[in-house]
């Protein structure tokens, strides 16, 4: 046993427990599975809730405070949250401006949140929802019809969550949820499987000279399983996918290279330098970037790259400032 | 192979240069191995330099800028830098005042930080020291006389930083790191083995089902090798090392359960609610905490345990604003 847990089957409720403890200004109700910003609900504030199964951390509980999430409500490590938890965590953040649900595209969360919405409807909340399905990797997978939403979740979340934070309405703080959305692309690479606690044993083979080229979060398949290859090549693979996929000549990006949770940062800051020097190969420029594990895989071992097309509006959201678990800036 | 790298003789220059990508508010002179803040040396400020072996990001060179270390020299993984370097590093960022020099306590790096002050006399920079030695594991070690300096570092380099920001001379910002050192203790929990890139094997042997309590950052043997415990179990076993050492009934704490590479961020969570039921049970406050990865070993998975009585003077150095790569918080 590797892993630094009590009971397999309590592992989400002891660490949000030890996220209640850590963040004294965030409300956890740790056996309900919701997170909320202290302050809220804050009176004519469009709400932003997301959430999705755990063990991605710090994605998305690490993401509520001031300038990004109002609330997170996750699931079981890899399982949808469930309705009722959904609708809890969505009236909890209505200030009367209405609610935005960011959902990352699988089956499950589509599902709930969807029901999730309905029975907030019934008391009144208004919501709407951004879709993330930034994965390049693969159209449909094993929890998902069209692509999948990964790392690209992070540039939604901040960047809605800015807009939201200067009292833009519904419709406006979903618009610019779609547009990040439809601006960002992602690829990820595994270099090791992980294991669910309560099944105890890995998601998936990998021998130890093997990579799976388009991993999914949660250890689902992407393109290929092939040799292990240099951090230059690895990055090359992911950043080939999304560039076929979306064109990068000449324009100003966001870059998020993402430990999967297994590989160290100082792999991570390779890997950076391998994207910057590609993308600066192919005539594309780095204006903002974030390197780290922010949308893990338990303790999965890769790397992905999440890459969005910015604007001047774009940008000046993203550097709005921010405070929460994991991202902090400004004031 | 499950590392993201190229030339395994080159994964610290690469990183870096991926630093410096990632950073353009830092000065890095990849080849070199410095890392400078680049306002320095800024006239009348008190310079703060750190450094030891690679494989621990974010530590050193993580923690470099406003309000914590204006330069860090990183050696090869788990190697001392040279004296040149550091002694580079120290004449780089003295503005009159002097410069402090933070240590880990193994043999290689006191050594050669104590020649590069010889070099930087030489130079006429005055150069003060703080050795930090805050692991309760055990008394010398594979590379140590005496104590390791683990966790702890991270809050020296905080709080002595915040002082030296303020415009403290350089006795007042050795002092107070001193004093963080002597109230802060460490103990830490191995559940995997790690390996540096140009070895290609583990540093050492651990069976799946068994842990090293105690363990150093770089994999020397702690105390005892022990079946794997519960995260209760293992966090309780951290404390009671350390309160046998440093009485913690009735203290205020700054703590910080740092993940060592490889255990992912929920698991680090779950470690804290155990940590901090701990000391809840024992008499004892959590005043301010710390969760993720802060000094890490590679991609050991496992988990340290760092503690510091803080006083009021300690706590307000510790909120001061801080701007890096891996602390941020305030302006």
């Amino acid at each position: 046993m590797r892993k630094l847990i009590n009971d397999p089957a309590e592992v989400v409720a002891d660490a949000l427990r030890g996220l209640a403890a850590a963040h004294p200004e965030l409300r956890v109700d740790a056996d309900a599975g919701i997170v909320v910003r202290r302050d809220a609900p804050r009176p004519g504030k469009v709400g932003l809730v997301s959430g999705g199964g755990s063990g991605h951390e710090p994605l998305h509980v690490g993401f509520v405070g001031p300038g990004m999430l109002d609330a997170a409500c996750p699931g079981e490590v890899f399982t949808s949250p469930v309705p009722d938890q959904i609708t809890a965590a969505t009236t909890a953040v209505d200030g009367g401006a209405g609610v935005l649900h960011i959902v990352k595209n699988y089956t499950g969360d589509v599902l709930n949140f969807e029901l999730a919405a309905e029975l907030a409807a019934d008391e009144d909340v208004e919501v709407a929802a951004v879709l993330v399905d930034d994965d390049v990797a693969v159209h449909d997978s094993t929890h998902t019809a069209g692509r999948r939403g990964t790392g690209g979740t992070v540039f939604v979340e901040k960047i809605a969550g800015a807009l939201a934070e200067e009292g833009a309405d519904l419709a406006k703080v979903a618009a610019v949820g779609r547009e990040v959305n439809e601006r960002t692309r992602s690829f990820g690479v595994a270099l090791s499987p992980c294991t669910v606690p309560t099944a105890g044993r890995p998601t998936f083979e990998l021998g130890p000279d093997e990579m799976e080229l388009g991993i999914g979060i949660h250890g689902e398949p992407g393109r290929e399983r092939v040799p292990a290859g240099t951090a230059t090549e690895i990055v090359a693979a992911a950043l080939e996918a999304i560039d076929a996929d979306m064109p990068l000549r000449g324009e100003r990006l966001l870059v998020l290279v993402n430990g999967m949770g297994g590989t160290p940062l100082i792999e991570q800051y390779v890997a950076f330098g391998a994207v910057s020097a590609w993308l600066a190969d192919h005539g594309a420029v780095v204006a903002r970037s974030l390197v780290g594990g922010y949308v893990t895989s338990l303790e999965m071992a890769g790397v992905m790259v999440s890459v969005c097309r910015l604007t001047p509006e774009l940008t000046r959201l993203w550097d709005a400032p921010v405070q929460t678990p994991a991202l902090r800036w400004g004031r």
